[in-house]
């Protein structure tokens, strides 16, 4: 058989990959931290979009670092955004994801309040009592939900916000730009359980020595 | 706490959303097979290029339902595209997912070989000697084997390739268009695992009775 293209090794891919964005970007300038975090989401969605969509709380990316660095979990709104998040990474970091969407305690709590499955989610999340950066790729109602913890004095290590449609989903985000949580937002009705976990990749990638 | 929104239940703002997208997409017309595809991919990224680049091989649509009736299996390039095919979905229908890609034997092969594990996981799928689906949504190097392998006389039950990228990626799209397997290809650099497992879950929902 042909082959019609030369395979070339998936690291340098993505550094020739990460080279064409930053081209394509034209020499636009982002904040040192911020920068992979945009650069990824790019990568991950080859949408230039997220160049302008992605809003950052002010210090947010050191903030969510330093949780990392200490151990915080990542909590994912489904499993498609952990199954997404490096384990290598995650496991170089030792920091741990969890995704309560299909736990059997979740599904009952949401059946017996008469709330998602996603709010369920976020409410145990926030029983855990412990530094959690949420990654929220798909629910709105799990970001309105953090919305009202983080105004009744819950504090999280990052929130990051880029659920994706049509319905609740800008209006979710909004809310959380005006809290005074570290945030990471995609502003607008993009997103996505990519994203998300492009956006926690990115974060541990600066934590790690990368070497997978 | 107040509640910024109404929660909604998920099955109702899924009905909204689809709503809005065919407003938005202004009366457009597409074949009855295919419409339900194209809205999954924009409902999933809130993207409407996709209704420019998705291409259908004629009869993709109904080949694929008809191998998924027959118990065909699906075969994924990343556990985050299985992580994102609806369980519920596929359990009525009957069908199988794997994702080879972290399997020890496809990692020793690539190894050996000096090539991707992508390659490998297809060679592996290939091997299978079933029905089989392929979702692609990230790795161009898969699609360049399985364009190989259909033109060695291999039939698919169905060519999904949407990888999302820069390097390899358009090419590795029309290599695939250039064939007379049945195809369902998003022509560009977009795509992804999100598209990849959305256009699963739409052949999917054609052929159950979506009580999930």
């Amino acid at each position: 058989m042909d082959t019609p293209l030369q395979y070339k090794r998936p690291r340098e891919i993505e550094e020739r990959s990460f080279a064409i964005i930053r081209e394509e970007l034209g020499g636009r300038e982002f904040p040192a931290q911020e920068a992979p975090i945009i650069y990824r989401a790019i990568h991950t969605s080859a949408d230039f979009d997220y160049a302008d969509s992605l809003a950052f709380s002010p210090g947010a990316v050191e903030h969510a670092l330093a949780a990392l660095r200490q151990g915080a979990c990542i909590v994912t709104d489904t499993q498609m955004a952990k199954s997404g998040i490096n384990r290598a990474a995650l496991q170089q970091a030792g920091c741990e994801v969890f995704c309560f969407m299909a736990d059997e305690d979740v599904a009952q709590e949401a059946s017996r309040r008469g709330v998602t499955r996603a709010v369920a989610s976020i409410d145990k999340a926030v029983r855990l009592n412990r530094p959690t950066l949420f990654a929220i790729g798909n629910a709105p109602t799990a970001l309105i939900r953090l919305y009202e913890h983080i105004t009744a004095g819950f504090s999280p290590a990052l929130v990051i916000g880029v659920p994706v449609g049509f319905v609740n989903v800008v209006e979710s985000k909004e809310w959380i730009l005006s809290t005074q949580a570290p945030y990471i937002v995609a502003r607008g009705r993009k997103g996505g359980s990519n994203i998300a976990a492009a956006i926690c990749n990115a974060l541990l990638y600066q934590i790690t020595e990368r070497a997978f």
